[in-house]
C-alpha cells in the first residue's frame, strides 16, 4: 500500500488495524497527487467531495467537529511519500484553529495558555508553510513579547501574551498576503493540502530525489489526522524512539522526549529533551506500555523502529513508526542480532545491508565522540576520513606529499592532470562538481576520502586560501574531513580506525555461503595480495604488470628495451629485467598460493615509460636557442625526441599496446612468461603450490591469441625443462574490445579461460575515453539522464552487457570448460555484481578494499535470483492452478 | 579440373577431347604436389611407376621412344598452377636428349644444326632449372664460340659449332656440380619433375601469392608432353596469339610469331617476331586453319583466349590456350561486345569485370606510346599516373604545391605528420611499405596515385636525392610515375587522361539494372556533388560540415564560437557562420536535387580547429624567456595555451565529438540545422526540390539522438514559419559505435535513418586507431595473417559485419521504414559491398572516383546471390526428385 498511501499513510493504516494506540484520521493517495499536477495543479472536485466525507466520517468517530468551538477538530496534515524522504517534506500541525475555536478549546480544557499557544503554532505554521511566509518574522514577533514581559522562554508566556502575539500574526499575514488569515477550517484544510502536494516540488525534495534515484514521478500522499497534545501539562509529552541505538546497533531502547511539549519542539531543538530511559521514573506504566508497543513493533516490522510518540494527559498515542536510520555498524549488528533473536533468517539479514555499508565499515571514520567545527559540508563522495595541510595545487601537493606531509588537496574541480597529486594526497575536496566527477571517480578508485561539490568553500587559487562561511583557511592550515558524511571541520579531529565488530565477520560467512559467484581482487604486489586475502579474496583476477616496469630501479632497463634498434640489443635489455620480474611474481604468487593469480602481461603503451613529449619538445626547444649549450647534448636529446616523437599517439587507448605489443615484439611476452614459470616453478620446489594464469591483453582475433599462446607454452617448456618439472598452467585472455565479444566462439577455442576487461570494453563499446569523458561530459550525461549512470561505474547492461552475455555464450558454446570472470571495476560495483551473476560469470575481481563488498553483492544477487525464481514458481503453480 | 590438373593441364584435356591438334602427353595432378610436399619432398614411388607407365603409353601413342636415337621421344615439362601464374613457374623443353640421342635426332631429320642447337638448349635449361646454375655462364660459352666465329648471331652457328658448346656445357655441369650431366632421359624426367614441384615455392611464386592472394596450399600440376619444333626450317615457326588485342579489346586477332625457331626465342626476345597478320602471308593454309580454331576456341570457352602454338613442318599444333590477360579498357569492351555478338549474357559481362578495372579506367594513364625511361618499379598501391618535381618533405611538397607546382612526394615511407604535404601532391611514392601501408591507404583514399615499397630506390633525406640503380635523381628533377603499373619514370612522360570507350557507360547501364544495393557518394562541397552525379550517383550519402569550418575566412569566427565563455558569445560567433553555413548547403542541395543530401552535423574533437598545442606550447616558453617580449602579448598567449590544454585530448576519437558537442552545445548544431532548412527553403522557392537528411554522429543511446532531433525539429519549425512553407525531412544518425549496433532497436525508434559509419566503427569494434595503426603495426598483422585483410579496406565482415547485421536487424524490428545505408570507406570496396548487399543494406555510399566501382559491384552482388539462390533451388529440386 506504500505506493499509494506513503510510507506514513501506510504504516498508520498497518497500526490502526493491529490495535496500537493512534490517533484516527485518513490519508489522501499519492494518486490524487499525480492527478493533482497532471491537472497542473488543480485539486479535482471529486477529490474536494472524497475530503468532505472523510472529515464527515472523522468526525462522526471522534465525536468533535470542525470549527466547532464546543469541540473542535483539530488535525495535523503530513506528507507521506511511498519512499521515506526525512525532513525533505512540510507538516502542519492543529490545523483547525481560529480565534473562535481557541476560545472553545480553552473553555474546554481549562488551559487557555496550551489554546493560545496551539492557536499561535498553527498560524506560525499554516503562514510559513502554506502561505510562504519567513519563521523569522513570527519569531520576531514573540522575541519582542518575551522581552517586553520580561521572560526568557515561551512556556513562561501567559496566555494573554499568546493572544496578544496571535493579534499580530494575524496582521502580519493579511499585511502580507494583502487577504486575512483563512479562518474557515475547510479552506484551511484545502490549502494545506496543496502545500503538501506543492512541496513534492521544493528544492530539498527535488534534490534528495536525484540523489537517491528516486523516480519524479511518484508524488506524495497526504496524512490528516486527529491532534493529540503532548502540550497539555505535566501528564504530558512528546518524544521520539528507536527500539534499538541506531548508532551501535545495541538492543536496548533509544531516544528522548520532552513533557508538556509539542513534536516540533523536539525536532526544533529549542528544549533539550530527557533521554527515554527517564521516561520510566516520570511515567513508568506508559513507559511499561511503550516499551511492549516498541516490541510488538519490532516482531510485527522485523526490523528496528524508529518511533513518534505523544501522551495526551497520560495516554500514550503513536504518531509513526517506521523503519529506523542506521548506521552501517549498526546496521550489521541489528541484522545478524535479529538472526540470533529468529526474528529473521540469514537471508533476510544479508538483504539488509547495503554494499556501500559494507564500503563505510572498512574505512577510517571521525571521531564520533570528538569536539567539532564544521566549516561546510559537501557531497559523501568517497567514504574515509582524513586530517591534513590544506594545499591548492597537485604538483604542490605531489611534492608535500613525496616529503611525507599528510595534505588534503583542495580545488574547485580536478582534471586528470591533478591525478599525480590525488595520488599522494590524503584526500580530496572540491567546491564543484557531482557524484560522478573526477574528483569523486578517481578518489573513489584510488580508495581515498572525496567531498564534491562542497558549494560552502569560497576558493581563491590566486591567494590560496578558502572561506567557509566567516572562517578562512589558508595553505599549511589543517583541516579534516570525513567522506563519508561529506563534512569538512576545522583544525585536526580525532579519527578512528575502520574496526569492524563480530558481526561483520558473521555476516561476510553467511554472505559466501549463499553466494555462487567467485570473489578475487585486482592486486599487483605481494602487500595488495596479502591485504585481498584478509579480506576474504580467493584469488587474483589481475595482476597488472605494468607497475613493475614503473619502479624507479628498472625504469632505466625498460626504457633500453624500447629504445632497443635490433632484437639483439632488446634482448640484452630484457634480460635485465626478467630477474627482477621473477622475484615480483615469486612474492605475489606466494601470498595468494594455492588460490590463482591471473597475471596480464604487458599492456599500456610503450611511451608511457618514456619522458613526457612536451618536456622533451620544450627541453629541446630551449637547448637549440642557447649558445652555450652542448651540441652533443642537443643532438642527444633531439635523437630521443625523435623516438618519443615516433611511439607518440593520437588515440594511444587504441594504439599499439597489449598483445599488438606482443606480436610485435614477441620477446617481451617471452621474457615475461619465463619469469612466471621460473618464480611458480621455484615455489613449487619450496613446497608452495603456486597457481598460475596468463592473460593476453586486447586481443581482438583468435590469431592473436593463438600465435601469442605459442610464446607462452614455448616459455613454459624451455623453463619446465630447465627445472626439470612440469606444472598445470592456464593461459587466457581479456575481452575488452568488442570484437573479441563478437568472436568469442574462435577465441574460446584457443582460451583457457576469459576475463572482461569492462572498463576498456566500456570505452571501446560506447566510443568513450574514460580520461576525456569525466568532467568533461559524462556527469552532463547523467545529471540529464541521457544515461542512467556513470557507465564506468555501473556496468551499461544494455550495451556492454549485451556483449558480456553474447562474449560468455559464444565462449562457453566454444569451449564449455571456459572460465570466465571479469576485473574492471565493475567487478566491485553491487549494481554491476547483480548483473555478472544473472550473466552466469564464474567470479569478479576487485580492488582489495571492494572484496567484502563484493562477497556481499555476490550473495545478495544470488539470494534475489533465488527469491525471483520462488516467485515465479508460486506465480507459475497459481496460474497452473486456475 | 583446373584444381587437380591445373589450369595448362585442364585446358589441354580439353583441348585434346575437343579434337584440337595439340600434341600428346599427360599430367601428373597437383595432388601429386601436396603429397610431396607432405613426405617432405619426396616423390612417391607409387608417383614413379605411374609416370613410367604414361610414358610407355606415350611412346606407344607417337611410336617414338625415350632415349632412343632412332626415333626418340622429346618431351617439354610445365608447371601448371591450378590459377595462371604466368612467368612464375619454371619449364624444361626437349627433355630427353643425350649425346647418342641428338646424334640420332641429327640423322632422322636430316639437320645437325636443329638436334644440337635442341640439345644445348635443354642442357642450358636443365642445368638452370634443375641443377641452378646460372644462365649467364653458358651464354658466355656461346658468345666465345660466336666471336671465335666471327658470327653474329646464334642461327648463324653451324652444328659443329653446337657441338663444341655442348662440350662445354657438360664439362661446366660436372664441374660446378661434381656429377656428370644426366644422361638417362627418365632420370632427367624425375629430377625436372622435382625441380617443377620445388617451383612451386621460389620466391617469385611465393610474392606472386602472396599479391594475388592465391593459397599457398594449392600446389601445382606437371605437363609432359610430346616436344614439337619450331625450329625445322622454314616451314616451322612458333607463336603466340590473342583472339582479340588484349589492350584495345578490337576484335581482330593479335599475336606473333617467329619463323625456325623455338618457343623461348619469342619469350626471351632475343630475335624480333612478326606480328601474326604476317603468317596469312607465309603460309596461308595455316593462318586460314588457326583462324578457325581461335574463333572455335572463343566460342567454346566464350572468352578471349591467349593460345601459344607451333608449327613443325607446316603441322599447326596448339601447345596451350588460356583466358587472355587484357587491360580495363579491353576487358570491359569484349565483355561488352560479346553480349552483342551473343556469345555471353549481360550478367556474364557484369562478372566479368573486376572492381579495380572499373577503377582504372577513371584515372590518368602514362601515355603507353610515349618513350619511357624506366627508373624502378614499385607496387601499385593506387591507379594514375602524374608527372613532377621530386620534394622529399612534406613541408616542403605543401609550399610548392600551393604555389602551385606539381610535386611528387617521394618518402622512405609516410605517416600521419606527412598529411598536409601528401594532400598537395600529385602522388606519392614510398620505398617501404606495402599494399596496405599509410601511403597506400591515404592516397587511395584521396584519389591520387601511390607506388609503395619500391625498394630499387635508395633515398637519401639529407642529401635530399635518391638512386635507382645508376641514376641519382635529386630534389627539384622531374620524374613521372603509373600507380597502376608501379613504373616509376625519368622525366616527363605523356599522360593521357581517362577518356573511357563508350562500352564502359554500357556496361555500368547494365549494372544499374541488376543492382538492389543504391549507390550514393562522399561529398563535401557542390563541385564534388556534381562530379558523384556525373559518376552516376543518386544522392549524397555523407556530406561532412566540418571542411566547411576548417576555410581560412570561417576559421576565426570558428574560434571565436570554440572560445567563447558565455551562450550569448558562443551565439554571436554562430550567427557569423550560420550564413556562410546556409550557402555551402544551398550550393550542394542544389547540385545534387531531386536526389537526397544526408548533411552530417559538427562531428570533430574542437581543438582541431585551433592552433596546434606543440606550437603554442613552444611559443609561450619563447615568449617567457624572451626579456624584451610583450607581458601583454605573453598572457594573451598564455590563455589561450590554457583554453587549447583544456580542450586537448588523451585520445580525441573517442573524446568531446559528434554530437556530445551537440549536448554540450546544442545552439552549435541549432544553428546548423538553421542554415540547412533555409537553404532548402530558399532552393524550393526557387522550383528546386531540395532533399534534405540531417544526421547525428556518434550516437550511442537513443536519449543523445532523441535529444537531438528536437534540437532539429525546434530549427525547423523557426525556419518553416520563417518562409511560411513546409518541406519533408529525415533526422537519422551514423552507427559508428558498437553500443548504438547493439540497441539500434533503441535507436530506431527515434530515427528515420542509419548510416553505418564504418570507419570509426571498426576502430572502435576492434579497438584500433587507424591513424596509429596503419605502418605501426596493421601491415604486420596483415602480412602475417593474423587478419585476413585490412579491415579499414574490406570490411571486417567477422566482427563489425556482426554488428552491421545485428544494427540493422533491431532497427528495421523497431521501424519498418528505417532507411539504412554505409557511409564509411567500405562503401567503395567490391567485397565490402557483397557483404552490405548480402546484409539487406539500401544503399552505399562511397567517394565520387569510386561511385562507378560500386556501381559494378552492387551489381556483381546481385548476381552473384541470384547465382547462389539459383543454385541452392536447383539442388533443392534435385533432392526433392529422389
Amino acid at each position: 500500500m506504500k505506493a499509494l498511501l506513503g510510507g506514513k499513510g501506510a504504516g498508520l493504516a498497518e497500526m490502526t488495524r493491529a490495535g496500537l494506540p493512534v490517533p484516527p484520521g485518513f490519508t489522501i493517495t499519492t494518486e490524487a497527487c499525480r492527478e493533482y499536477f497532471a491537472a497542473g495543479g488543480v485539486l479535482a472536485p471529486d477529490l474536494l467531495a472524497e475530503v468532505d466525507a472523510a472529515i464527515a466520517d472523522l468526525e462522526a468517530r471522534t465525536g468533535k467537529r470542525f470549527g466547532d468551538p464546543a469541540n473542535p477538530l483539530l488535525v495535523s496534515v503530513r506528507s507521506g511519500a511511498p519512499i521515506s524522504m526525512p525532513g525533505m517534506m512540510d507538516t502542519i500541525l492543529n490545523l483547525g484553529l481560529n480565534d473562535a475555536v481557541a476560545d472553545g478549546l480553552a473553555r474546554l480544557t481549562g488551559d487557555a495558555r496550551f489554546a493560545y499557544d496551539a492557536y499561535r503554532r498553527f498560524i506560525q505554521m499554516f503562514a510559513n508553510v502554506v502561505l510562504g511566509l519567513e519563521h523569522a518574522r513570527f519569531e520576531a514577533i514573540i522575541e519582542d513579547e518575551k522581552r517586553r514581559r520580561g521572560v526568557e522562554t515561551d512556556p513562561e508566556l501567559p496566555a494573554e501574551a499568546w493572544q496578544a502575539v496571535i493579534r499580530e500574526f494575524l496582521a502580519l499575514v493579511e499585511k502580507e498576503t494583502k487577504r486575512p488569515f483563512p479562518t474557515e477550517p475547510r479552506e484551511q484544510l484545502v490549502l494545506a493540502i496543496r502545500a503538501v502536494f506543492d512541496s513534492w516540488n521544493n528544492l530539498r525534495a527535488i534534490v534528495y530525489r536525484k540523489l537517491h534515484k528516486i523516480p519524479d514521478t511518484l508524488g506524495t500522499a497526504v496524512n490528516v489526522q486527529m491532534m493529540v497534545f503532548g502540550n497539555m501539562g505535566d501528564t504530558s509529552g512528546t518524544g521520539v524512539a528507536f527500539t534499538r541505538n541506531p548508532s551501535t546497533g545495541e538492543n536496548v531502547l533509544y531516544g528522548e522526549f520532552l513533557l508538556n511539549a509539542q513534536g516540533e519542539d523536539v525536532v526544533a531543538g529549542i528544549r533539550t529533551p530527557q533521554p527515554i530511559a527517564a521516561l520510566r521514573e516520570v511515567m513508568p506504566e506508559v513507559y511499561a506500555e511503550f516499551e511492549r508497543i516498541a516490541r510488538r513493533l519490532e516482531a510485527h516490522y522485523r526490523d528496528m523502529q524508529d518511533i513518534e510518540f505523544t501522551i495526551e494527559k497520560g495516554k500514550l498515542y503513536l504518531l509513526q513508526t517506521r523503519n529506523g536510520k542506521r548506521t552501517a555498524r549498526a546496521a550489521v549488528k541489528i541484522a545478524v542480532d535479529m538472526v540470533k533473536e529468529g526474528l529473521i533468517d540469514e537471508r533476510e539479514a544479508l538483504r539488509r545491508i547495503t554494499p556501500e555499508m559494507i564500503d563505510q565499515l572498512l574505512h577510517r571514520r571521525i571521531d564520533p565522540n570528538a569536539p567539532r567545527t564544521v566549516l561546510a559540508r559537501g557531497l559523501p563522495a568517497s567514504p574515509g576520513a582524513a586530517t591534513g595541510i590544506v594545499v591548492f595545487d597537485a604538483d604542490e601537493a605531489e611534492a608535500r606529499g613525496k616529503r611525507g606531509e599528510a595534505v588534503i588537496l583542495v580545488r574547485p574541480e580536478t582534471t586528470p592532470d591533478d591525478i599525480h597529486g590525488l595520488a599522494v594526497a590524503q584526500g580530496v575536496i572540491t567546491s564543484r562538481g557531482g557524484m560522478t566527477s573526477h574528483a569523486a571517480v578517481v578518489a573513489r578508485g584510488m580508495g581515498k576520502p572525496a567531498i564534491v561539490g562542497a558549494e560552502g568553500l569560497k576558493i581563491d587559487l590566486e591567494a590560496e586560501t578558502f572561506r567557509a562561511g566567516d572562517v578562512v583557511v589558508k595553505k599549511g592550515d589543517v583541516i579534516s574531513m570525513d567522506g563519508a558524511t561529506g563534512e569538512i571541520l576545522l583544525g585536526a579531529v580525532a579519527l578512528v580506525e575502520p574496526e569492524p565488530d563480530p558481526e561483520f565477520e558473521t555476516l561476510l560467512g553467511w554472505a559466501d555461503r549463499f553466494r555462487r559467484l567467485g570473489v578475487r581482487a585486482n592486486a599487483d604486489t605481494p602487500e595488495d595480495a596479502a591485504r585481498a586475502r584478509a579480506f576474504g579474496a580467493q584469488g587474483i583476477g589481475l595482476c597488472r604488470t605494468e607497475h613493475m616496469f614503473m619502479a624507479a630501479d628498472r625504469l632505466p632497463a625498460v626504457r633500453e628495451m624500447i629504445l632497443a634498434e635490433t632484437p639483439e640489443e632488446r634482448a640484452a635489455a630484457l634480460e635485465k629485467i626478467r630477474p627482477m620480474q621473477e622475484e615480483d611474481f615469486y612474492g605475489i604468487f606466494k601470498a595468494m598460493a594455492p588460490y590463482p593469480v591471473t597475471v596480464r602481461l604487458l599492456d599500456p603503451p610503450l611511451h608511457e615509460f618514456l619522458p613526457k613529449y612536451e618536456e622533451l619538445l620544450l627541453e629541446v626547444d630551449r637547448l637549440a636557442r642557447d649558445p652555450q649549450a652542448d651540441p652533443a647534448r642537443l643532438q642527444e636529446k633531439q635523437a630521443f625526441l625523435r623516438k618519443v616523437r615516433a611511439l607518440k599517439e593520437e588515440n594511444p587507448m587504441l594504439g599499439l599496446r597489449g598483445c599488438r605489443l606482443g606480436i610485435l615484439y614477441p620477446e617481451v611476452y617471452a621474457m615475461q612468461a619465463e619469469a612466471i614459470f621460473r618464480a611458480a616453478f621455484r615455489l613449487r620446489q619450496e613446497g608452495v603450490p603456486a597457481n598460475v594464469e596468463i592473460m593476453i591483453p586486447l586481443v581482438g582475433h583468435a590469431n592473436e591469441l593463438a600465435r601469442l599462446r605459442e610464446v607462452v607454452d614455448a616459455a613454459y617448456r624451455k623453463v619446465a625443462e630447465a627445472f626439470g618439472a612440469e606444472m598445470p598452467y592456464l593461459v587466457g585472455t581479456m575481452i575488452e574490445v568488442p570484437r573479441a565479444a563478437l568472436t568469442a566462439d574462435e577465441i574460446g577455442r584457443v582460451a583457457d579461460f576469459f576475463s572482461f576487461g569492462t572498463n576498456d570494453l566500456t570505452q571501446t563499446t560506447l566510443g568513450v575515453s574514460r580520461d576525456d569523458a569525466e568532467g568533461k561530459f559524462l556527469h552532463v550525461y547523467v545529471e540529464e539522464k541521457i544515461l542512467p549512470d556513470n557507465p564506468f561505474v555501473t556496468l551499461d547492461t544494455g550495451g556492454v552487457g549485451k556483449l558480456v552475455e553474447m562474449g560468455l555464450r559464444l565462449g562457453r558454446e566454444a569451449n564449455e570448460r571456459l572460465k570466465v570472470g571479469v576485473c574492471g571495476e565493475h567487478g566491485g560495483d553491487a549494481r554491476s555484481i547483480r548483473f555478472f551473476h544473472g550473466a552466469g560469470l564464474d567470479y569478479v575481481s576487485a580492488s582489495p578494499y571492494r572484496v567484502p563488498l563484493a562477497r556481499l553483492a555476490a550473495a545478495q544477487a544470488a539470494i534475489e535470483a533465488e527469491d525471483a525464481a520462488r516467485e515465479e514458481k508460486v506465480a507459475g503453480a497459481g496460474s497452473s492452478g486456475m
